[in-house]
């Protein structure tokens, strides 16, 4: 009990170990449970721990109620030379994208641009993932997903559309560049958080239940909802991810998706149905992969050396933070947070196995 | 004379002869000249006057220095089954960019996906209006391109990254759902145009020579930047530009690239080498193309029936209030403002023709 609210510093290989140790606890097949844990701990070494391991017991409730099934396997639908459509079946989310991916890979491998969907599926954990796994293997690769309404539009109030995340990454060594925003200004946990200490958020994060732009969190999730980024350019990313992952797949769209997480207040019954798209691009069909490789390196070296601005040290790449964070955790362990050790402590209990890991005697 | 300070109003069929009889006068084929004033004068009806004819007269002041050649004809340098890289040559760049986003679209049909890219090529107008051709012909279009520096990066002083724009148009009968945007905050004639009043700028838009926030527009553009949108997400996407745009195809990089206006200071001599993307994705192969109208039809409704904020009529598309001042404008003339009218009396001057436009006698 003493483990919940404190942080816990633990081995990436240990953490892989139980995640895959409660998945299949609930029936997922051993392959699948290694590949979701792989993913989920390499998304908390990189220290982004909303969606990491923390995103595991919300995710296998699903199972019981049988909004995901265990035994269902994604299976193409429909294609064509550069393109691909499979039907997730409410299987487990990370399998289902991480076939599509590698499958988009292919196409590029061939046509020189793979474009491959995923409907039926549901929450596959950081957008960043999939899009570096493509990179890593010499493509431009970027990952896109619609999800339920958190987010209202310009002239509108209440959540119209999704906080719609999209992904990049780019080729550079074992370190590809790599970006992964929601289309929203803020995630709504960060309003979550805010509401729950009681403190005043920034302008430009929220609107109340009447549309109106406020720094009182008080209102959201209720009636109150996110602002996109930069007002109508966010409302413009986040349209063309619903067009993309939801208008053309057959995903839900918009209103129709309900959320991932189970027992969310006004949730209808029956599976989610979200939709995601998973590009890759040969980055080096144009030049040669040499001459790819070194102008992306001036590029990277440019970006490094540019002048600073009055007290900032550094300029990084999108996604160095994220490899100079992972490096330490394979150095020295990851440090989980509290709130992901009360996740994980929970979702022990909720699967019915004990929970392995000490707290930190720092 | 007395035109120079004033609007006018004029037909764009007279507007689009106008600017085709001045880019024959400095030697473009007349068929180039005709597709380049559809385009910029499109554009006009818009609205979007920034990138209508008023370009015009700094563009063609590129074709006496050479920076722009009358009679190069750009060519397919390499290509793959979804992809072609294409070598402007030079050349009127609306060309260039047309006949690529036309075979991004022949390659869509073939294999799903076209992604046709233009190196040594300089200002294409409106990216949007590339965007729109793909969906007018039934495909997701995507329109982006490199541009010399304007913008900071987070940690950075001056100009790092061009302002790069996205553009994306859906297809939605004869009014396609368009999006076209600079990844910077604003773009930067809004910050010279507050610097010419002498008033402030609201924050977030830009930084000073040492990289400070400032509501200050007097360091632009000598030694201030632009701030990219929403900080961090607007580098991220601006970033992803110059790889697609600048790394991947050979254009110019970040600094290496020159403005393509003549004349600025401190612009390198020879030409400007701009990259450029145009991608197609068959917007109706993974369903069929009535399901497909069907379910953005429903999105287009959803997006005009939310409930609306306090004090708000209307919710748009992304496009929607250029749609309609199109159709304003193909019934009543467009109304150009003065600055562009200022522009186009200069660019009769610069070619040796007669500006032949009244001005409003309102």
């Amino acid at each position: 009990m003493q483990t919940r609210a404190v942080s816990i510093r633990i081995s990436p290989s240990e953490l892989e170990a139980f995640a895959a140790q409660t998945m299949r606890s609930v029936g997922i097949r051993d392959e699948d449970a290694r590949l979701a844990a792989q993913i989920l701990v390499t998304t908390d070494s990189w220290g982004v721990h909303t969606h990491g391991t923390r995103q595991l017991r919300p995710l296998l409730r699903n199972f019981p109620v049988e909004r995901l099934r265990a035994d269902a396997v994604a299976e193409v639908v429909r294609e064509g030379g550069a393109w691909a459509l499979i039907d997730g079946h409410h299987g487990l989310p990370f399998v289902a994208a991480v076939r599509a991916m590698d499958m988009a890979i292919a196409r590029a491998k061939a046509v020189g641009v793979g474009y491959v969907s995923v409907m039926n599926t549901s929450h596959f954990g950081a957008a960043g993932y999939y899009a570096t796994r493509a990179a890593l293997a010499g493509m431009i690769g970027v990952a896109i997903c619609n999800t339920d309404p958190q987010m209202a539009i310009p002239g509108a109030r209440g959540k119209v559309l999704g906080t719609n995340p999209i992904a990049y990454a780019i080729p550079h060594g074992d370190r590809p560049i790599f970006f992964d925003i929601a289309t929203s200004a803020v995630a709504a946990n960060k309003v979550i958080r805010a509401k729950n200490l009681g403190q005043p958020i920034p302008e430009g994060w929220l609107v109340d239940g009447d549309g109106n732009p406020t720094t009182d969190p008080s209102s959201f999730p209720e009636t109150g909802a996110l602002l996109p980024m930069a007002l109508h350019k966010g409302y413009g990313f986040a349209l063309l991810v619903e067009t993309l992952a939801g208008v053309m797949t057959g995903a839900a769209m918009a209103r129709q998706q309900p959320s991932w997480v189970v027992g969310v207040p006004g949730n209808p019954p029956g599976y989610a149905n979200q939709g995601q798209v998973f590009i890759a691009i040969d980055a080096s069909m144009m030049l040669s992969p040499s001459e790819f490789d070194e102008r992306v390196d001036w590029l990277a070296d440019y970006i490094h050396e540019v002048p600073k601005a009055a007290g900032s040290e550094r300029t990084f790449l999108p996604g160095e933070m994220e490899w100079d964070r992972r490096e330490r955790a394979l150095r020295d362990g990851i440090e989980l947070p509290p709130d992901v050790v009360e996740s994980l402590f929970g979702l022990a209990e909720d699967v019915g196995i004990s929970f392995p890991f000490a707290a930190n005697s720092e």
